[in-house]
């Protein structure tokens, strides 16, 4: 009895990590040249039966911060089984490693290893990392090109994990469980008063978003309808200070009112309904800016 | 035999408007960070099978009118059975019904009943229309979020409707066959002069796109190679005023020339050859501009 | 035995050119609106089995120069039976002719003969063109229309093509084996010097791209590590000169120095490691650029 619940846990385990034919792209390349649609070709000439999405192309050049976050904003939807590609690769030709990254929720991430897995690794967990032997793995014919990794390594291996012409085994030989991180400030509560980042913008609309959980939030004891008092610094100048009320949406609101909010990933968010709020108060998003939030 | 024909004409509708795993998705959430591509892995968690396409995500930020007139130059163009997300929802959280419109010619529409139906109701017509029901149709683990609902509600209902996982019927309770409409001027024939607006813009060349239909305006019995007479207004202010040449196709006039033609749509329309009209004469589309037409 | 070979090598052949139901689209329609969208959209009302990809849609609006280079910048990467459908025609509705070329290397392309095809037909070679018999191969109800070919004509002709509903044969007639051309630099080299072109640049990153392929530039006898002179004309202008060190990778050298390498179609290319070489010294490309390299 023990061993047939063993197989069916062992069952269980194996399909949860098994590769969907799902992948999905993200890159700095943009998309007006033919550097993406040569990645997806690569992988339509591994099997025409692989699904192909984007992620984003607009990834900031050499932005791997920016590349962290937008993995760590959309993995999770996607389900288990999926292979993703993430080429923001300023190093490229350098000593960094071409790694495939397991999550323990079974999400597959081939990257360089430069910063990008930074909050995914966090987010999702390490199950197990691999570097691509890129003897084996990559496109025939190849070696020549220095400069397009995205295109001869990784789509080429992306492609082939998901659709199991190699098993993650086959990628290459496996690597101590640690990525490389990106130093950021992270959540903090202490006397009253809640320290966090800006680590982006809600770009499209201008909304500044922190990375304030609800949890760490909680420690204010403030529910929606409450008043929150905000300080925004970029180093050490204040470019901003008000009391902007906590709405669930922003229909709550008359048009042009500041306030703020939880956004789609449940993080501490401020906007103008229906304006935007970073251009109006030149509040941006990075490493020097940070915010203070209190009763 | 009558039964018989009765059946066959039964299972031909039913035909129609089965869904056929197409799922189209337009937003106006742009493409740089990784909103639209949660909504795709949300739809990947539905079935993998599902075929996703994008019809625009660059509908400026909060224009309902932009995102009801995309619908209506597109979705024609697909097979019956596609479902169609469209997300551009200034009053998420508010008492906007979230619905789905069947329409007559078997296309489906998930999208929060603002305004975007207007003209795709009037279009392909409306067979009937069901609220959804969040309660069944939201994605699990999601209710903390208030904000997202076009990753949460819409593509998870759409991409269980594309792919058969619940009936039509299911999306939640039948509503009465109206939606909600946003104001516009429709085209008028009157003492020899025809009255129209400018909805739009032909954007990536400048083109200016009237509303005033190849029907109407053979009221002003005019042909190819004729010269029409044009005025166009913003508000009260006359802005442009010039007789140019209707032309089958540019070919006809040499570079730089402006001309007036059908576009693809069949609507009278403005353009300079290979340049930009609206640019050029500071012509802009919207509910404020008008414009006359006559022999 | 000898009629079991042929049987076979036809077999092979036959293999190589047999459609794949793959479908790439590229135009100059931007997607700002619902143009692009609409030609998936015939095209799955022909079969939802197609494939479809976008190589670009930000050609720069009547470039059809541009539009040949990026289509010889990615078809290789696709696999033999894919079908392209490039729509950059600002001849639309005069007489060029609607063509599909079928090249050596098994890739079939759909686009006005209008320059297009340049680069592609030096590339991949011509195995047969074929003129699209516009009253069998032609969207039914869309005669009315005489600006919409792409969506009309060419996507559903390809998509036709592409899931095998016609054969090659059922195109239309074959045409002879010759494209219409646009004129460029080639490549000479001449007394220990080498002339070429500025086809293009790699716009999201600023890097210069020559048409100096690595073959050519063998006969300057140059390796990594040694220094280049680089002349950079526009017109009769000379607007850049300055010798750069030739590198594998940009990992070399620090970031914002300025190098030269072989970029990923392995050409001649000049950029700054992580800045924009373009925009820094008002280096752009076309025709009326010019560069002269040598030890």
């Amino acid at each position: 009895m023990k061993l047939r619940v063993l197989l069916f846990l062992c069952a269980v385990t194996f399909n949860s990590f098994s590769q969907n034919n799902v992948l999905v792209f993200q890159s700095d390349f943009g998309t007006k040249d033919g550097a993406v649609s040569a990645m997806k070709g690569v992988a339509m000439g591994v099997s025409t039966d692989i699904k192909i999405f984007d992620l984003t192309h607009e990834i900031p050049a050499y932005n791997i911060w920016e590349a962290a976050y937008r993995l760590s904003q959309t993995a999770q939807y996607y389900p288990a089984g999926t292979v993703f590609v993430s080429v923001c690769d300023p190093g490229v030709g350098t000593s960094r490693h071409s790694v495939v990254l397991l999550t323990k929720s079974g999400h597959y991430f081939v990257t360089p290893d430069n910063g990008t897995l930074t909050l995914i690794a966090e987010q999702l967990g390490i199950q197990e990392i691999r570097e691509i032997d890129e003897v084996k793995n990559r496109r025939s014919n190849s070696n020549e090109s220095y400069t397009f990794h995205g295109r001869d390594v990784y789509a080429f291996t992306a492609a082939r994990l998901a659709s199991k012409t190699i098993s993650f085994e086959e990628v290459g030989p496996k690597l101590p469980n640690e990525v490389v991180k990106i130093d950021y400030q992270k959540p903090v509560f202490e006397k009253g008063i809640i320290k966090g980042g800006i680590p982006i913008l809600d770009i499209q609309y201008g909304n500044v978003w922190t990375n304030i959980d609800k949890k760490t939030f909680g420690n204010l004891d403030l529910k929606s309808g409450d008043w929150v008092n905000i300080q925004i610094f970029n180093g050490s100048k204040k470019v901003y200070t008000k009391k902007l009320q906590l709405v669930n949406t922003f229909g709550q609101v008359p048009v042009g009112t500041e306030v703020c909010y939880f956004n789609s990933l449940l993080n501490f968010a401020i906007a103008v309904n229906q304006g935007n709020f970073s251009e109006k108060n030149k509040i941006y998003s990075g490493a020097t800016w940070s915010i203070l939030i209190s009763k």
